[in-house]
């Protein structure tokens, strides 16, 4: 097929996501490798967001090509009543990265249904109807997960379900009051957390379900504490901890679980991208040994015919074990050093950088018009004139692929980006930025 | 790994769909090839559900296998915005196998996102919130998906999502009337529908969702006129016809898809399981050209990370493409014939089958106390003793391996058996037959 009929069929025949269909112009892939793909007019763009935070690492990983292709020569699939060596080596090495007190995995096709099958896991648990989740998170588009997510993206599911209820998460940069340390944030939002628990009836809730660190709503990474905090109001009233580590877990934030870097264990930890990188579907649900032996003799009323899907996991075996071999944390505690480094010189440079939040090779950078009062570049909901599309469009032009949400553009690099790659990409940010603040603000 | 590690892990490791967990005795997969499956002991199992319903050709289906290989050595993944080779080719394949009126596919990882996406597609399409839905179907176990579904697997998803309303389904064997004719059963259903739309209000129903064929719960197939009634009711009031054919589709009913047995044309069909066979997780709403159009200036406000997965698509093009060049349909033909015939045999000589069901190789047997009464062998719910599960596990020591639903036994081989191997394993299904009609009733 021709790359002009790859780019008509897509557009005559695909409905494609979040998008008016109208207007589409995409890049006919040709092939990919490392941090770079490739059109068929040989033109290399670096891929700066990881896709959708998922290829952690990048494209062509052989020992993940070459596991797909193994068990391919065994079988693609049988269902999840039977065992298989890949499903059952990879639930042992996702439990085994895990803190001791969790038992059991329950595989999925993707985040999404992991964040579903999490909350239908509590509530059979726990035997209450309510959860919790935060204003400002993605938790996936079905109706359940959907339900979780705190912004626009959950509008066409409503009505709501019965039961799903939000809470603010602690997103300092912005809040109506001005902190004076991060323990006073953490210690407000966790009264406030508390206060909505108790006035929503705590004998009623059965999850708090949270990204360990909020992520396509602009890296928001929870104040020292905010997190043992949540841990300890859920085990004051029998509520189950949940984190959502679709985005952040495997390597992501530089360490191999999001939560680990607070000191926190959860009930429940969903999972999905990195655990294969996307090379085949696959998502997941641990949860503690507590919760895992109550469905000893408790119908797990939870199911999808892919559950445990053998060529998935195969996927997921090599690349949880490419994780460890390739020391890919070790990479990204030196290039997330220096993006780190090169965000906050960026701050310090540019009148239209209000915030950078970076953990890891997990960024987002947040623009304003006016660093002191904090306008935004964009009104939330309402970028009419299509401001930051325009700014990643310019990036794209400098084969700089990310993606931007409301005021914020991500730089989220695959995991073996290289120092050298990390510093030769953000000139083209720069460059974007010095555009801003000449032309927007 | 050894079997025995495979085993342990599973029954240590991995909660399973379905289940308590306490007394899991899984069988460790070692091989597979064709209609058959292998543990590590040399022995052959006869796969005669399709695992679930989704390996329409069998295990090791090299044209599929390759088409992986290939995929795997271009790249595994990029996100939706872009077009691919493997995308664009599918999306074709599908709207081409479609009637003139279909338009546009937009890609899921399974049957249970296909409609969860269907039904937003509805909603935003219509501007209407109710969706009808019927009893005795499963859609899928996530919060929308099994909102729609009208059995015992939606429970733990209640107190349900406003807005989904339940109606009957045809099941002319077990209506409280006794029709005299499948015209006169139509109408009953067709006016007691209308009825209903009228009762909710037709101007917010957005949607009818049926399976085609009802599956899981029973291969009930719709009388003569009733679907050509339903697009009336539909055309009538303005609501979205869906056909889900996540079971139904791609062969199994002896037509690509199932609503082509019947003379009518939905809005919307929801696809997975046959489109790979599962070999790659793969799911999709496909829609009429009037509801893709809609969202040229519109956003379609659905998305999932892998929607389009080019592993996926891959598997998809070899895997459609193979049930035209194997002559799948003809198959299905043959050996659905004999299969028809050893089932009405069954029905005629065993005092335990009150009703059997098929239609292509899609097809199960009800099993009554009493032909006369009807009497379930076990009632709806409440097979205490576990009778289902001892016939299943005879089958399974026959090396016949199928699943049950409530009182009926499913057989729903790969769509590339043949004849003669229909007979050998259905002389099993006879012997089974046989213990019940003189142990138990």
């Amino acid at each position: 097929m021709t790359p002009e009929k790859i780019v008509e069929n897509h557009k005559k025949y695909v409905l494609q996501s979040w998008s008016k269909q109208g207007n589409l112009n995409p890049i006919p892939v040709a092939k990919a490798d490392g941090i770079y793909f490739y059109d068929f007019d040989g033109n290399r763009y670096t891929d700066m967001s990881s896709q959708l935070v998922n290829l952690n690492l990048g494209y062509g990983n052989k020992a993940i090509g070459d596991a797909i292709k193994e068990q391919v020569d065994k079988f693609c699939f049988v269902g999840p009543s039977y065992a298989t060596e890949a499903k059952s080596t990879l639930a042992e090495m996702i439990i085994n990265l895990l803190p001791d007190s969790f038992g059991k995995v329950f595989f999925t096709n993707a985040g999404a249904d992991a964040n579903e099958n999490a909350v239908k896991i509590a509530r059979m648990f726990t035997g209450r109807n309510k959860v919790f989740s935060r204003y400002r998170s993605y938790h996936g588009s079905s109706f359940g997960a959907g339900n979780l997510t705190g912004e626009p993206r959950r509008y066409p599911l409503e009505p709501g379900i019965p039961g799903f209820v939000k809470f603010f998460d602690p997103y300092v940069y912005r809040e109506a009051i001005n902190f004076e340390s991060e323990e006073e944030a953490t210690k407000f939002y966790l009264t406030k957390l508390r206060e909505q628990i108790i006035y929503e009836g705590p004998d009623s809730v059965a999850a708090i379900v949270m990204e360990t660190i909020t992520g396509s709503n602009g890296v928001i990474i929870p104040p020292k504490g905010y997190l043992p905090g949540v841990r300890k109001i859920c085990d004051e009233f029998g509520i189950l901890m949940i984190c959502d580590e679709v985005m952040a877990g495997w390597c992501r934030t530089g360490k191999m679980f999001a939560f680990q870097n607070f000191d926190v264990v959860p009930d429940i930890v969903t999972f999905a991208k990195g655990v294969t990188c996307g090379y085949v579907p696959l998502g997941g649900v641990a949860v503690s040994k507590k919760v895992a032996e109550y469905f000893d003799d408790h119908l797990l009323s939870c199911g999808l015919t892919y559950s445990g899907h053998p060529l998935a996991c195969a996927a997921g075996v090599a690349c949880v074990n490419y994780y460890g071999e390739a020391h890919i944390l070790d990479n990204v505690a030196k290039s997330g050093k220096v993006l780190g480094e090169i965000l906050e010189e960026m701050k310090a440079k540019h009148p239209c950088v209000g915030d950078v939040r970076y953990i890891g090779l997990f960024s987002a950078i947040e623009l304003v018009k006016d660093k002191k009062t904090k306008e935004p570049l964009v009104p939330y909901g309402k970028d009419e004139k299509g401001i930051m599309g325009t700014l990643v469009g310019m990036l794209k032009k400098k084969k700089f692929m990310t993606y931007s949400h409301e005021n914020m553009l991500f730089v989220n690099p695959p995991l073996i980006i290289t120092e050298e790659q990390i510093k030769e990409e953000m000139e083209k940010m720069d460059e974007v930025l010095t555009y801003v603040d000449s032309e927007l603000i």
